[in-house]
């Protein structure tokens, strides 16, 4: 029985018309490959909603590997999150016009996950490849960071072999065209790189270890 | 009996021949007020050595509160960290020329713990004395982390009501004249800040709700 | 008669193997349309070298308009440059291994030219386009300012109504593949851009009026 | 006789309540050493008013040496200015509510011109001095270069001996404070730096031939 890798995208947020996490998320939709079937979900950008949601999904399809894909404006690269926190400190309202403010995002639950996916292995192939790609030490505060710990504290729940992480995507040229100063990529990139970093993650069961740190 | 409230500073590092923390925290060295004292120490920029080091001052002086300095060349703010996350990932070599990549700073460890300090009513208070502040989302992977990581690992070991977090600091502008496109603060400035960190700790015994965090 | 529209990109420069001026440009060697043809060359990177090379291109190919192209790693998007200056002041060698300082381009002339490019509607045009540019105030100091200033001067010199520019573009994703931490845009974005740029210069006698501009 | 040093800063805009420009001036109105004295004059935030301002100080105090000072919110260093250009392209209203766009200071005048201070020499001196410092190519096409091209022109015009030329001053930290993310610079830095600044047009009549350029 093939493995079921799950991507998810997010809908567009913060008065933008369109979100790459779920335009190059949906490209990849029931792309598959020697023994793995993607399956692709959106998700809304709403606390609680987006993460209840994401765990239905999870329930239904029983993926082995989960990579959740964010839009970060003005983020330069592919950025692959280290660590999900357990706060949710929103800068802006969420698309059901809540701001969460130092909430946690399980009452109890431990400060923070790692990602369970080969995220060295993922920018060393990016990188390979010729798609600009880094370790990110943040996933911020807001919708992304929220469903990220929320499945790892899933996850750690059931026990689960399932792997799962975050990888965060540049604005599309089209929407840095309407933020001068913001870096962008495009959409077929983004696809490529989503590609990469689900053949990596079924190649590399351990991680490699290659610096990908910061002094601060 | 005063209370003590022990602030730590970085030796120099990465080929600079100063470091802001440490010249920041010595001028607090005995400073008191109300009913509490400083204790100013210096920490060695190294793997290991540095938290070991804090373990045994921290055992030593028996502070009520700990504020850790580190230098973060490059950012515009004092950055009051949040969270210290349970991986060394070091970028470059530190002062005993060990570069550690992805390895716990305390096998077996939970991945992250938060600051005990109140983050937000640190940066309220700065930014009310006119002095630029903000929270950061993370400490890096390098010994900062580590040492603040490490020791509230003790803590929570500990279980004891002792409250730490880690304070970053810009360069000073004599550096920042080496490292052209590099912001900077003055040291006045730096230390004006400390004063009001540690007063902001023992006023607020609990945080402001205030935003601080960031979509990614 | 057709028009000619000469479109010149540099070789590689500073330790890059590729320059993805002059891969934007070649793409649109022998490009025609309507009255226009386009004609591709490759300046070298070289102060003198490269502004002899061009004016003996103008006077050979004749063109009515001049769009130079130049790599400018490190920027966001296309930058239409809105100035050249009368000054060599380099920050590293250039491919000759000479690093001019505070040298005239051409000894005597004005301190500086305006482009005679539309470059209102240019950026206008790309943002349309959902392409990102924006106005630069600054064509830097080095090889592109120099042939800029220098096909500028000839020009004033032979009061001609040749209409010139130069357009900067950002580094290639392969490129900031390995300078982390850089923005980038595909290829086929800058060809497409530099199409409708073209287009653009042949449908504005007169520029736009929109700001453009920064307070600094 | 005493010669003449005219300072001259802004008057807050763009919904300050203050400008550093004027601050580090005004603290230096009167200062005296060796044979020269500094008069300081602030000048309002608005297109033609300044500039007219200006000349008429400056035919009042017959100044040797002026040095226009502006504040430069988001640069983190003192940035000395290498060159001004005719054009008012504004982002934002000036403070008679006036925002023009690509429109010449002065109709008929030269695309530009160089400052006639030492720039290198006070760069190197401020950073001598351990104050962060550096050349920039551009003063952007607000008020600030508005006012520097126009006494650079009229400077031409009297074929005068008097040198001039514009230093751009990052935000305060007050003002940092409630712009996060910015970087700032002390009041008592800008004046030191202001200083050095006076003593080395002074001391230099021909100016260092250092490398301060960039590559775009």
């Amino acid at each position: 029985m093939n493995k079921i890798v799950l991507l998810t995208g997010f809908e567009p947020f913060n008065q933008e018309d369109i979100n790459p996490s779920w335009e190059a998320v949906r490209a990849l939709g029931d792309w598959h490959e020697g023994d793995f079937t993607v399956v692709a979900r959106q998700l809304p950008c709403a606390f609680g909603v987006a993460s209840k949601l994401l765990h239905q999904i999870v329930e239904e399809v029983q993926p082995s590997i989960v990579i959740m894909v964010g839009q970060a404006g003005g983020r330069v690269d592919m950025t692959v999150e280290r660590v999900a926190i357990n706060v949710d400190d929103a800068p802006i309202q969420d698309n059901r016009k809540r701001q969460l403010v130092d909430v946690p995002v399980v009452a109890g639950g431990p400060a923070a996950y790692f990602s369970t996916l080969p995220i060295k292995a993922i920018v060393h192939q990016l990188r390979e490849a010729g798609l600009p790609a880094s370790v990110s030490q943040t996933a911020g505060t807001f919708v992304c960071n929220h469903v990220f710990y929320s499945l790892m504290h899933q996850a750690a729940d059931w026990g689960t072999t399932m792997r799962a992480g975050l990888i965060h995507v540049p604005y599309l040229p089209q929407q840095a065209a309407r933020h001068p100063g913001s870096p962008s990529m495009r959409l077929a990139d983004m696809i490529e790189a989503l590609r990469i970093a689900v053949r990596t993650v079924l190649a590399y069961d351990v991680d490699l270890r290659e610096a990908g740190g910061v002094t601060h």
